[in-house]
């Protein structure tokens, strides 16, 4: 089909790494239309916690369809979107002893953090918000002012105002707590930095280069919220719905965040779905303020509530993440200490792991020769020079082995080329660029 | 369930006016979970063009869920995806000699908006853009800035630039052709208007009150847009897909935009879904500038595809959708100068017509007394005084009278309510505020 | 002396167009350093109405620095600026039951309009501010916002926000009040035109062309302002201390803005000063919210106060000025008459008066003849199409009359050259680029 | 004279802080009306280096005004201003090898900033200008948003974009050099700051609290600056024209900026003037995009050859200064030790000094006390705790010691009504909070 380039916009960038036309997917497979097989390490980039198809979820969606149920019914009440809001109310909230209002915007993460900032914004009347370097929200003009990525923010056409950046956690050195700088900034009334409305981070960057914070720094980033009354929003599009091995991705730092994003995974089947969560009290919106088309996807509200039901019940997945994302830190730690020689490092938490690469160059051949093994996976960070593992959370042990398997293998390629070119300048360049 | 009031934002607004809970949809009916049966004249604001879970496209969705297709394939290649370009190539674009490029973005109306703007500012290396009075584009932060209602905006908490606005077709009374003031401070050095990236225009205003622009007023528009080498955006999420009685809705104005956005009923069965057309020339994005979870929605793309293929292989289904429309118009007509006395006006063009009642407090009884009756209708304008008739277009034509003799008998009951009431004085302050 | 060729900016503009030394001046003439005299008909843009180094003020300014009177207090209170200020008070304000504060802003109009609009903003809590096609306010980056040329626009290298634009008094034509579309757009809560903190305007536009507002426009827009509690600012740096006929430009109208900005001539020989005055309930400024090194020039306090005490205790200046005014309008109706043809229009009031050649190239044809016979004048308008008459107030009569045979001469010698040699491409384009 | 309280604006600062109408001045002294004598500490906030009415340059002045010399010429070549420029290229720019362009750009330091920085933006069509904590550079819009005082920037009613945040030297510590976040956020393409046009830096910062830049870290700025190509602006308006030692502040820093901003005491005697020097390649500007109505003050221009004339055109001047900014070293310093106990520290380079309290309560006592023994001095800092020395750069020596008693004795005093109060709460909460 032919039809791809001839009409699909040069936009599109998922499809030139992995050149092949997709029909079916499975579980930790897909499968493109030839039948060969693909072990699928990117997961909808976050989106398939829970895999492709899921057979648990899937009846109940067909059977949905089935009785027509309602499919858009734009904000109005639904028998599936109650039923959805019950589950996630006893299952996810209630447990964590958290209390938050539910609004459903467009069902796309950055829709959420525009609602997001948008409340944070109205509820304490200040504009400035603070957003962390590496950080990403996604790309239309609200989220994007607080996303860091340059290749994004130079498509804007307009300059993006109303963020204010500051480093985020061991961006300045392990030695240095950058809440720190937070603090003095906003208790000096002579910073230039106003007042914001909200700080809005991510428990661990994701496309930002798998940067994990210190469950400190996220306390005292809340300390400090606290103390100069600013709203804490969690944007938990990427990191939550059990990636890190528990639901929320803020739960084992102890933090309440004030607001929360949650979408990708949230639906289960990998249908676009997106919620904020917030405090009763911050719930100061007036009817259809922040409105949309697509507010509330019903099939999501049926394979959402099958996901929660199924695995959020007890503590049995959460473990389970746990004990795989053990198992991937001690993969990749012997693989780094194996073929490092200094170049590759780890990093990351639970499912949400990478092989920082230095070097993008060096990640991408990794990741190509990965693809041609079978294996799809991607890179993220500011260079794209980090490896990133983000398998479905519900992998079959052996398919994980497997695919570190292949990472494994690729590195070592990589690295016997490397080595016996030593004029790679742009590699060596590039290193040194980085170190620089 | 009292979930919907315990736990679910305020920001709702639809709900707030059908306050029950629906469980199934066909056609042009909705059903609560008590079986009431309620006839649909909001049609999902305009997404359900081809009715409530239609039978023609259900087979196919549910076929495909059953062999696994898959579901969620971020941008990357799909045989759906590309079965679905294949169809809208040759059914909508070709017949129409309408060479453009696909952008598939997140699945809102309003992120392909977003695209769009974007798209406009960094092919022209300019910022600003026009949009009109009574507009409506969306409500994350760019696209917010070219919509026109207060009470979207105000909701922004920032400040909303890059956008001027200028005068919609007939804003400044018939006698004024509003492109001639657009012409004259584009061509006046000192007018303070910026030279813009692109024009941003509904050929028919939907949420600002069903205002049809003019086919010369859009003929005009493009004339000044070729002049200053403007890009034209037609914005056709909620008039195009055959709303207005062909499939884009600037077909019979004889304009040809340089982008087109289009999302609502594109999809077919109501699943979020969107994308941006652009002439090649355009083409100029870099691989993943703007980007997203979940463009591309590949159950959509099967339906999308269905509804193309069903309704769009030839001119049979247009013709229906005018024939409709020339019957809603009459009937309308007819209403109005039974009840008019001067404050009831039509409006409109196609299936996507309205009556101005002057004052939204009267319009809001209306709809409610339609609600009474099983008919679900709703209002849109600055002041919600328009009754908005949005009904799906394949409705069969007793339940399309039927429902207009609902709206009719309201609108007589409420006239009558108010003339054995005349001390209304909240209605005749409104009346008077309207027209002072 | 080469010294301007080898180390001033690029950025000069009235240098390049009277390219002398000047070193020394009295009341209309300017002389060079080879001794040529030159009537002046730029007076500083409107800076010296009472003409260059006026004898009444010079030696009340000499012995202030004779005596070491202060030059440089900050904002301290001086003697000096409590005799202006009492003189002010007494012979401008209350002879007009003017009940202003007086806020000394840095000594330049664009100060006075930033600190007017920001003022606006406070006190409102509005950000938008509505001004005018054609206008200008000063070319720091709030003033410029206010400002319509795009000539100045573009050199921010960034977006100006925070402005809408309304089209100017006679901008649709002369049947059409545009104020009737800013009532529109303000009482329309759909119109994406924001309620504004402020409407800036100038009564007759100087760098826009000589544009002067009909007084019933500005009453209508003052009843507008009113209705929506909206502050008027006037913009009386150019158009006020006398320029008109009166000493502020709106006092024909019978309009009281809640703001107003004066500078330029405020100061009497010339000196930078500028000034806001505004209603003291407006009078909400936290101490030194704007502040600024030259606030208050205590040089031009003398000054100024010896204008106001010499040529404002009575109304003789001002029936003079009216006077002078009637003359150049009569005369310039009279050469438009010879020598239009359709293409010389008069326009202004006052001694604030023009001829639009409507092609700028003409205009500067003539300028340039006038300068060769002795004439400094000067050119305004978007393509500064218009020969702009801003004499000093107190010009002989027969330097008057002698300034005008300049320009009337050169319009001939401009016409005739221009009739015999059809072939000038240029000027025919631009005229039709004009009425086009 | 109660005119200040009738009518003028509550805006008023320093006025309040020296309640007396001042009506002569001289050298270091100012007099009130009642004929009592203050040492001047405040300088006209670093504007009369040269002390009021210095008698050098005043018969200079009164000549020109006698001899009617242009006062006002909008941007014209004056012979006054050819002499200004060619004493300023021999005996400034020429001996420091510095090859620039100057602009005359409005009379005030905040307008050369809004020159500066558009001329920066303009160049390298960039937006973002890259701007320190605790900066000071004007609070006109354009300028405000390079100003940190939250005070200043709260008056703006809109928000301030296009700058980015910085931490000046010292922020974090001493043991931290902040060139390097700034060179890890530049060299970082996912940092989120967007690559500037240029950065604006005081050597020392005087309204921020008298910070002084150590040399080595301007060194590294101007290093980053040239790697990434970006513009380095010294906002020299209050460090430079001496006031460290040298003519520029940045001379002994090695450093050269590409552009420089000079106002305050360049005019040599407290007149209105501003320019921007910047190199020849920068010269850009069209004729009259940044323009204004005084340009070029014509006084200022005499006095201000002859300051160059007379202080400049050898190193007498600069060694003097140098000298008698020891003196204040050495005896802040033992104030500090004497009074010290851990609470004031002194701070600053060259006759730019100060003594921090820590408490701006404890500093405002000290200054009132001062006030009443006839000494006028001012503080600065984010909540007004330093103690700001800016005594006329002339004065006599016993002036100074003079002036440095009093300030002494007013903290004894202070120090000993603290000891002896000691419930004073307000003095102990606001140590406790700078401490926090």
């Amino acid at each position: 089909m032919k039809i791809f380039e001839e009409i699909e916009s040069e936009v599109q960038s998922y499809a030139r790494s992995f050149p092949r036309i997709f029909n079916r997917a499975k579980g930790e497979f897909l499968y493109d239309e030839e039948g060969s097989e693909y072990l699928d390490f990117l997961a909808g980039a976050g989106t398939l916690n829970y895999g492709h198809n899921n057979d648990i979820f899937k009846p109940a969606l067909i059977k949905y369809i089935e009785e027509d149920g309602i499919t858009h019914g734009l904000d109005m009440h639904t028998k599936a979107k109650g039923e959805f809001m019950e589950s996630f109310n006893e299952k996810i909230l209630k447990p964590r002893q958290l209390d938050y209002v539910m609004q459903f915007t467009g069902p796309t993460g950055t829709n959420a953090v525009e609602a997001a900032m948008k409340l944070a914004r109205n509820v304490t009347g200040r504009e400035n918000i603070i957003a962390f370097t590496n950080g990403f929200h996604g790309v239309s003009l609200g989220s994007l002012a607080a996303t860091g990525n340059s290749h994004h923010r130079g498509a804007a056409g307009v300059s993006l105002s109303g963020v204010t950046r500051v480093p985020y956690d061991g961006y300045l050195g392990d030695e240095i707590d950058t809440t720190e700088y937070l603090e003095k900034v906003l208790s000096d009334t002579s910073s230039g930095v106003d007042l914001p409305a909200a700080v809005i981070v991510e428990t661990v960057q994701g496309e930002g280069g798998i940067n994990a914070a210190n469950f400190k720094w996220l306390q005292n980033l809340e300390v400090i919220c606290r103390k100069h009354e600013i709203l804490l929003i969690i944007d938990d599009i990427q990191a939550g719905c059990g990636r890190t091995g528990t639901y929320f991705s803020f739960e084992e730092a102890g933090v309440t965040p004030d607001i929360v994003t949650l979408s990708k995974s949230l639906g289960g089947y990998g249908l676009p779905f997106a919620v904020v969560l917030f405090k009763p009290e911050l719930d100061q919106w007036k009817p259809g303020e922040h409105n949309g088309t697509f507010r509330g996807n019903n099939f999501a509200f049926v394979t959402a509530k099958a996901a929660i039901d199924h695995y959020w019940s007890d503590d049995q997945f959460s473990k389970e993440i746990k004990q795989k994302g053990r198992y991937v830190s001690e993969r990749l730690e012997k693989i780094v200490e194996k073929y490092g020689e200094g170049n590759f490092t780890t990093r990351g938490r639970g499912m949400f792991q990478g092989i920082n690469c230095v070097s993008g160059e060096l990640a991408s051949k990794i990741t190509k020769k990965c693809f041609q093994n079978g294996l799809i996976i991607e890179t993220s960070g500011a260079d794209d020079q980090v490896v990133k593992f983000l398998c479905p959370l519900v992998i079959k042990q052996e398919n994980l082995a497997k695919g570190i398997d292949i990472v494994e293998q690729a590195i070592k390629d990589v690295c016997d080329a490397e080595n016996t070119i030593p004029e790679d300048n742009d590699y060596f360049d590039a290193v040194y660029h980085q170190s620089a």
